[in-house]
């Protein structure tokens, strides 16, 4: 018999804690997301470049289509934990393509990418996004029927060279990373390689570990994701991680690119 | 006269604030933790890994303690500031027996090694949750009567070598590394130094800090982490501090474990 | 004269939330930092730290002024989305002398170095902190009139050296970088250029980015930051960042130290 979450049965009654409290009302709208009034009284600076710069220039740019800019987005906000946005951007995922469970799928790929903890407060929000727009992914499969095409022949190779590598070091992390991550969540055809690689990469950069960008960006251009679409990404993660996280990444981009011969494209 | 803390005087109101709801009502209770039924709305595929790989296979693998186990992911969501699991894992922690003032101690040491905004956050919960059990931790000691004894070379060894090295960049934090880590944190008996070193090199490995964990998995094994034990530490920080983490981590875990001759056990 | 909290004002509202919740009540109103009797109740350990340590000595050591160490926590708090303690380091940045104004440019400031979640946060908080003080900052210019003067040389030298590198791995980005950080953002007169290095050196330490720490050191210094201010930003971040970013940053501040000739003062 498998564990059941207990936890969730106190937070159950402050639902109905106040009799008077609205019925729509959740733990989840107390985001802290500012109202355009608000950034107005704090910082015209700063709502001039959201407005301005960020939705009115960023967003519109060529090489990378809107529906990638938000799955860039939302996993550079899940990534750090940047829970005041993400009502937002959950919205204009779903208003730009992204599908409810592509969402799902993304948000359970960054669990194992990002921890279980940044997943866990994405649910929670968008739990909330989905009943305000009358969504329900529950018919979604948890284990699916049939996974994607695995090739053999380059998982052997990665299992081997992390086997020798890291077997004596923890076995625990070895046998997962084959288990769960390859012959598992990377087959689940929920959500697709190409763009399981895009929200990975994402990731890693907006983490701050570049050093884990050069596998899986070479794995994400092998999946289909362009020279121009990799250069627009770290535009789109100079706003939603900041500056220096892209910096430190550039030197890795620029390498993955020149290997494959697509620099000077 | 130094500065007191005014703020809290109006918190106090807010825990009377509604006379309908629960006398155990205050602001954390808005923490943004998903109910089973919103995590299987959203995620099908979260709640099944959720439940059937974490729940129900990680924490119960051999190699490291239920107990152990809550430490290592008590620090992984401190150190990330993850707070929608944390009341759910203070819980647990209690549950797998460790006790309040280790908790207490746990918040303690992390404020100086992943930043004080962590652990005054994680005060706040905690402090509900003993609220809901009926704990009261205010008899324990501010500062001990008694303090462990210290290894007076390795400390005279370190003190040399930090203050050789960085004496003249910056002196007030070799000092307070001195007196305000190893001659006063360290020694708090509060919680063992084996522990210490195991949620610090569990905040080093999900703060995405390998290269401070060379000194730091030396003293755990010094103070009696086994080999295995830090294996399983890294499978364990996988799931709640993502695999790239770990991945980054494991050749330094490799090194150390090779220097002392432990690798191939 | 000792610094006063006034942010618990408008938190006095919740005390009549359930019946008839008042228009002026904001989602910010439940941010989770403890109260005192919470914090001793829990861990009289870290209240003693907190009291003692941080609040009666680090905050009153020379070398660098209440007002940059302002300045220095808060960029610390907003790089790692430490919500709980901003409504206090608010509070405190203008008690210690930092204009409204500056603090809507440093929040603009670091949405570009850190990430835009953080900077949307941020200004939710600060909303929060103004309503309750009175203050109103919506008259600042959003773009201003004049700006400061730009080092012609440096800054070509500087477009040079980053194109030649990245520009044909990310035009955007080098773009970008150009028209929006060094021609506009940091030619905006309502923060000093030596206060805009200040926090961003700080926010490098606290997000664990070292290697973009020598270029952003060296133009602080430039601009006027003391190698005693440097060094004892580096010990205000002990605190607020944790002492492994400081460790793992010591070691570029005193490459740069060296390099200036500063390092023996």
């Amino acid at each position: 018999m498998r564990p059941v979450y207990l936890w969730f049965v106190p937070l159950l009654g402050i639902l109905t804690a106040c009799s008077q409290m609205p019925e729509s009302r959740s733990p989840r709208d107390f985001s802290p997301a500012p109202s355009e009034s608000e950034m107005n009284r704090v910082s015209p600076a700063f709502a001039h470049y959201t407005n301005d710069m960020v939705i009115g220039d960023l967003w519109h740019r060529a090489g990378l289509s809107a529906r990638d800019r938000s799955m860039v987005t939302l996993s550079a906000l899940i990534t750090q934990q940047q829970v005041a946005e993400l009502p937002y951007h959950f919205n204009l995922a779903l208003d730009n393509g992204v599908t409810p469970n592509e969402l799902s799928e993304m948000i359970t790929h960054l669990a194992f990418y990002t921890g279980w903890g940044n997943a866990t407060a994405a649910v929670a929000i968008l739990s909330d996004v989905f009943e305000a727009r009358g969504i329900d992914n529950s018919s979604s499969p948890a284990i699916p029927e049939q996974r994607l095409p695995l090739d053999e022949e380059a998982e052997a190779n990665r299992q081997k060279l992390v086997d020798e590598r890291f077997g004596n070091v923890s076995p625990g992390v070895v046998n997962y990373t084959t288990d769960a991550l390859f012959l598992d969540l990377w087959l689940r055809p929920g959500l697709a390689a190409r763009d399981r690689s895009l929200i990975t990469v994402s990731a890693l950069v907006a983490a701050g570990q570049p050093e884990q960008v050069t596998f899986h960006l070479n794995r994400a251009m092998d999946n289909g994701l362009s020279k121009e679409a990799a250069s627009e990404t770290l535009t789109q993660l100079a706003f939603y991680a900041g500056w220096p996280r892209v910096f430190s990444a550039m030197p890795v981009f620029k390498s993955v690119f020149e290997s494959r011969g697509v620099l000077e494209q």
